[in-house]
Order: structure tokens, then sequence, then C-alpha cells
């Protein structure tokens, strides 16, 4: 297992390299790498000789080959599909912006309670009744939900979500999900987040 | 100053009795507190008193005064207008969520380059030239800034914002934007996020 940290700046390489792919050229330097994400470049050595790329001191590292290699190790070959759950304002513009920018995992439903909502066709999502939640869960083989949902709702929904089989969720909800060892949960609350900078700020 | 975990828990209680407020009991119980959030009442207690709260045992905590307390200790009496730094998608979405469920922080403006976006008003918050970051930084007396750029631009925004008096920053871009002792930031990468929890979901 790779710690956290390595495994989000792979992330941020990936997708840089995936950028970099169409515009420019079929290699790139390691410090081209790191200067673009304002990374030490001995950094970025180390992590992608830890995954073992052999590099090449005079060309570089090949752009493909070096997605295909970070995409071996991060996804580990298993199915990357995600679903929304809550699909409010937040919610869908989470989806939008995941079908946009990310290529290497898929939304694949949104639920809501909303019968205005449910039921009916979003650019790039189909948003169903939550009653539905873990059938298809079960049968896209979801790994990872992003919760949405009020706060009143996140403890229930989460418990629905790790009995139907998810691994991972994010968490936007302000509650605090009980942690589960079978689970991979991340919290990040805007709106706390942004009262914590804040409070920092005020006091700098 | 105060730890982050206990500024992150103050923002979370005071939300939740904002909500309180509009629907239910002038009062609170620590217990009924730590319920709705998942925490351990002990703690909410324990953070409760750090801040000086008198609490009663009998008719629980007065909501009103619970939430004037924890605003006087967690936004410290100083300004807390934001600006949002790309007015994209995410942008314009983080905009509508804040202002629609913030009511402690306000969004005083957007800015962006697109010439289609600009000198706009759009739902709650005028989108303006990013050419007049300085001066309207400078005449809102913004103290944080929500930065959602495109990855190429985060660094020069990140500096011009540092410059132009911004104490706090909210980075979504995949950069790291290099530390200043000035300047509080934190980072949320949401395509990092979920690949993130996507690996260690797989190997769950």
């Amino acid at each position: 297992m790779l710690p956290e940290k390595t495994i989000q700046r792979l992330s941020k390489y990936r997708r840089l390299l995936a950028n970099y792919r169409y515009v420019r050229e079929p290699y790139i330097f390691s410090h081209d790498l790191a200067r673009l994400l304002n990374l030490n470049p001995v950094q970025v050595r180390r992590d992608l000789m830890l995954i073992g790329s052999p590099g090449n001191n005079r060309k570089g590292y090949n752009v493909n080959e070096l997605i295909e290699l970070i995409t071996k190790v991060i996804d580990t070959g298993k199915n990357t599909n995600i679903i929304i759950v809550g699909f409010g304002r937040l919610g869908q513009a989470i989806c939008n912006y995941l079908n946009e920018h990310q290529e290497f995992q898929t939304v694949v439903a949104a639920f809501d309670v909303d019968v205005n909502k449910i039921n009916r066709e979003f650019p790039g999502v189909f948003c169903h009744d939550i009653g539905k939640i873990r059938e298809i869960i079960q049968k896209k083989q979801v790994a990872i939900a992003v919760l949405t949902t009020p706060d009143d709702f996140a403890t229930d929904m989460a418990n629905i979500l790790i009995e139907s089989g998810i691994k991972g969720i994010l968490n936007f909800t302000s509650v605090q999900l009980k942690t589960e060892k079978s689970v991979y949960v991340k919290d990040f609350d805007i709106i706390t987040t942004l009262e914590e900078i804040g409070y920092f700020a005020s006091i700098m």
C-alpha cells in the first residue's frame, strides 16, 4: 500500500500528463512536471522510481507510458464507478465538473428524493429515486459515493451505502460519519473549511 | 489561538444551531448537539466550556447566545468577505452554494478572464475582469479567496492575491501553492481526492 500523499501526487501527475498529451510533446522531463505542479523535482523522480518508471535522462519520460503506469498503480485495475447521493445544486455541480474534467473515473448515477428530479436525465447522468440505490450500486458495481445530502440524512444514507457494498465515500455534509474499517471516508465541508480559513486568516 | 479541529467543530455547531433556531426550541442540550453531528457529548461540552459558555443542566444551552458566542470566537469581529477567482462551472456552483447556505460569510465578487462573463451580474454576485482584482480586494476589504482557475494560472493568481492583501485561500486547483507565512492556505482537489478514495477503496 502506498502512502496517501504519494497517491495524491500520482493523481496530479496523471492529470497533468493527460492534458499534456493532447497539446505538446510525447516526452516530459521530471523537472517540467515538478515545475508545473510546484513540487520538488527530487520528489517527483522519487515517486516515479517508486512505481517502477525507468525514465530517460536524455528525452525525459514517455507521456503515454507514464499515464498507463500510474493508472495501473492507482486504479489497481478495479472499477472506478461513482454515484452522487443527493442531487441538489452542489451534487449537480460536482457531477458536471467530473463529467468535464475527470477521464479516469465515471459518474454512473445520481440519487435524490425530490419527485421533480427523479427518473429524469440530466447532463451526463440519470437521477434515480433514492429507493433504488442498493440495486444500482450492485448492478453497476459502484465503488465510490459522493455524499451531498442535507445533514439530517447523512448518517442513515452512509449506513445504506456501506451495507450496499460502497467502499469509499467523499462526504460533503457537516456530519461526522462513524468510521467503519470496511470503508474509506474523506470529509470535505466547504463552509467549515472557509470558516476555519477565516479564523486563521484573521489572526495572521 | 484555538486548534484547527476545535474551530472546525465550532463551525459545525454554529451551522446546526442556526438551522435549529428557525424550527425548534430556544434551548438545546449538548447531547442533542453531539448526536446530530455524530460527535462525542463529552467533546462537545469541553469545546463549549473552552469558549466560555456557561450552559445550563436543566434547560440546556441557549441557542441564540451560543451562536453569538461562537461567532465572537471564530469570526473574531473581523470581516469575512469572500471572492471567487475563476468563475467557471465549479466557481459558480460554489458561489451559489455559499449564497444559499452560508450566513456568516459573504461572497462579494467573482473574477474571470472570459469576456462573456465579465461585467455581468450573476445570481448573487457580479463578475469582474480579473484585472480589477487588486482594486476590489482593497476596496471591499476581502479576507478570503476561493481559487478555481485552471491550473496554469494558479501560481500567478495566488501571488497576486497575496500581494493584494488576501490572508486566506481555499485552493481547488491541483497546483501546490508555495506556502507563505502571511497566508493560510487549504487545498481541496476534488479529482485527486476521489482518486485517492478510489485507490484505498479498491484495496479494502
